[in-house]
């Protein structure tokens, strides 16, 4: 059995910091977003972390997400809140790609999505700090994880999303335990919901950033990123940014793992994709300015990244502009040909966001972006089969003189 | 990167056998039924793997289903067509199960769905073997891993299934490159289909058992399972069964681990659960047949289930009655409500498959067949995101003064 999941290990929290501007917060204590109200981060004395684990030892351990021990905040080992969080795998795309092109397939996740990382973070810590009751806004997935979580360790949750959130999403959460409710508006606009019941004293505020820990867990795509090429970074990678909590999370990853000596000062070039129907963080990348302004009526069939203003706006902007990639949209009738072109030739069902980090593979490598022998790494960030797919409906009768050879 | 995909290994099959008769076949040349209508079973030179692989060398291996590659038939590894065969977490169900209950998410699998080890295996074999078109009845799931596998290496595939299939599999399955008719009968009727097309030399049949390989793949469930407990296997095992491949398969790798010295004589309980509505084995078993009747009017919510008549059915019963265990039948009521408590409670959302091992387990332990200190290991085949669930529906108008703190 799984002895990240069972061994008591050292950790190394030494305190958060303000993302913006630097200021301390006590670790071990409950918090939101800094008094500058912006996003809060861990930090580690890596220094110890390094000597009390190094590379080899990693290795030994079993491959998943609670292997990283050292590196995540998490104290109590009894207080882990798990639900298999796999190492997941990366997958060749060669006909719909390119031959080095391999696809993070993180629908493989419990809850089918990449939000199980930073939710299984933060809600453990909600558990370790005395949480009784957490709401969120969220466009389906981040919710499905918490409902998740959350109802496995006894923490009530109340979810809010916007009313066109996919069926299958909504009934996902609401089976998994929560109680959720449809809002005609954006998740901004669920997110103002959750910000006054929170300042009402009804629950914890879960929003992307706006609790540190979710993050924590996001990072673990990086520090997987590391191991499963060995400790050299791809050349590029292609992330679905809404809230932008996983690209944050991976810069932040290499920063540390940089830090512990195991990978060197080399980055990947981060490409933020988004959808042209809200590009928030693309304007503001081209405009050279350091925060996005909300984008008016987005739309796009990515609802994962359907995400008008993302308070760690300037945190994503400021990784893309450090590794040289670049933040770029694409629109729903590319996405929808990259996940169809996908599907049958490397039969590969990607979601939506993860058509949309394809589609934009194509737009960079034809714009000189990256060249067709650079490593690519793209995001899949939830199974294919939580959305919409075409119709497909050729019935036969048995009954009838049923032609087989021209089927 | 994983090595399991890259190095060339050392392969031990001798030849193959027919289940009923023990007739040999020849390795390496593609085969059906054997000539008494029966699976073929795989056969290798257990004497000569053991020396080139021990437990060590195994455990240094990445742990997808290639790590177990001197036990399969795959003779080149550039055959392999893989999608990230990943090993499935075990995953505790402590407050809808009990202490020592734990679910095998076989849904992390390619196509959601631990038919992607059995399709994984029989399509590389038959890309191996020079097929270049397959067709196949199914329930779902088994068409939605052919269609990918095959799409992905270039294989035409064509698949029938019952016309209440569940649209999102129907979909998903030409979405991946198959073409896909839904048929007015069930799957038996939809595999006669198949058989005539195969006679009329217009394709190669895959149905369940017919071809040797998909079972050398769902054996890999077998092989996990005894990595995963160190090497002594659980004491129970509770699995959903239609065709019974994986039963089959699981049983065929405990024998094959204890010929290589892997593990002792102590075998499981195997039951095998089925639903009330569809249960032509659990009818065998309690009448102390060999071989089942076709079950007629077949009906229940756990489609992958409803196989009114299965080729291997005596290689079920046997493997049942020789491990001491039961073929178990479950209510749709029992299957539904399990499902609901298990997402709930412990936040794991099962496949309806999946929920009648856990209803069947509940059973078994209040009547004394399983105590509640033995190891339980119940198969959870599918991501319950492919299936139906409860509607939730509530609304709120952003514009209306909504009471928080009611919600
Ligand atoms: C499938 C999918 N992709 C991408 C995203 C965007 O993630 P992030 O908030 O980290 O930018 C989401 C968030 O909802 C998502 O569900
Ligand atoms: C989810 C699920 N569970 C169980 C089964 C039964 O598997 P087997 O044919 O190995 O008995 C199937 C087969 O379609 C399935 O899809």
């Amino acid at each position: 059995m799984n002895g990240n999941l069972s061994a008591e290990r050292q950790t190394f929290v030494t305190h958060l910091e303000c993302s913006l501007t630097g200021e301390h917060y006590a670790a071990d204590t409950l918090h939101g977003l800094s008094r500058a109200g912006r996003p809060l981060l861990v930090r580690y004395d890596l220094e110890a972390a390094g000597k009390a684990l190094d590379r080899d030892a990693l290795t030994r351990r079993e491959t998943d997400l609670w292997r990283w021990r050292e590196l995540l905040p998490v104290r109590q080992t009894s207080n882990i809140v798990s639900l298999g969080e796999i190492e997941t795998p990366l997958v060749p795309i060669p006909a719909s790609g390119g031959a080095e092109v391999l696809v993070k397939d993180e629908g493989r996740l419990p809850t089918g999505s990449f939000k199980a990382r930073g939710l299984v973070m933060a809600v453990t810590m909600a558990r370790e700090l005395g949480v009784r009751r957490i709401a969120m806004p969220t466009n389906g997935n981040a919710g499905a994880a918490l409902a998740a979580y959350a109802s496995r360790c006894g923490i009530e949750t109340v979810v809010f999303c916007p009313d066109d959130t996919p069926e299958i999403n909504v009934r996902e959460i609401a089976a998994q335990g929560a109680r959720v409710y449809r809002v005609n508006g954006l998740i901004d606009e669920c997110g103002a919901l959750v910000a006054r019941g929170a300042a009402e004293g009804l629950w914890f505020d879960f929003s992307t950033l706006k609790e540190p820990y979710r993050i924590e867990g996001k990072k673990t795509m990086g520090l997987e990123l590391a191991a499963q090429f060995d400790w050299r970074l791809p050349d590029a990678i292609f992330y679905p940014t809404g809230g932008g909590t996983g690209l944050i999370g991976m810069w932040k990853a290499f920063d540390e793992l940089e830090q512990l000596g195991w990978i060197g000062p080399e980055r990947p070039k981060m490409f933020a994709v988004q959808a042209s129907g809200c590009a928030p963080i693309v304007k503001a990348f081209e405009d050279g300015v350091e925060h996005a302004e909300r984008w008016e009526d987005a739309h796009t069939v990515a609802a994962g990244i359907r995400v008008p203003k993302a308070v760690g706006d300037f945190l994503i902007l400021r990784a893309v502009r450090e590794s040289g990639g670049r933040a770029l949209a694409v629109d729903d009738a590319a996405i929808l040909s990259a996940v169809n072109v996908c599907a049958r030739r490397d039969g590969l069902l990607l979601c939506p966001e993860g058509g949309a980090t394809l589609a934009a593979y194509r737009d960079a490598l034809a714009a000189g972006l990256v060249s067709a022998s650079d490593r690519a790494v793209l995001f899949n960030c939830a199974t294919g089969l939580k959305y919409p797919m075409p119709e497909a409906n050729a019935a036969l009768d048995k009954n009838a003189a049923i032609d087989l050879a021209a089927l």
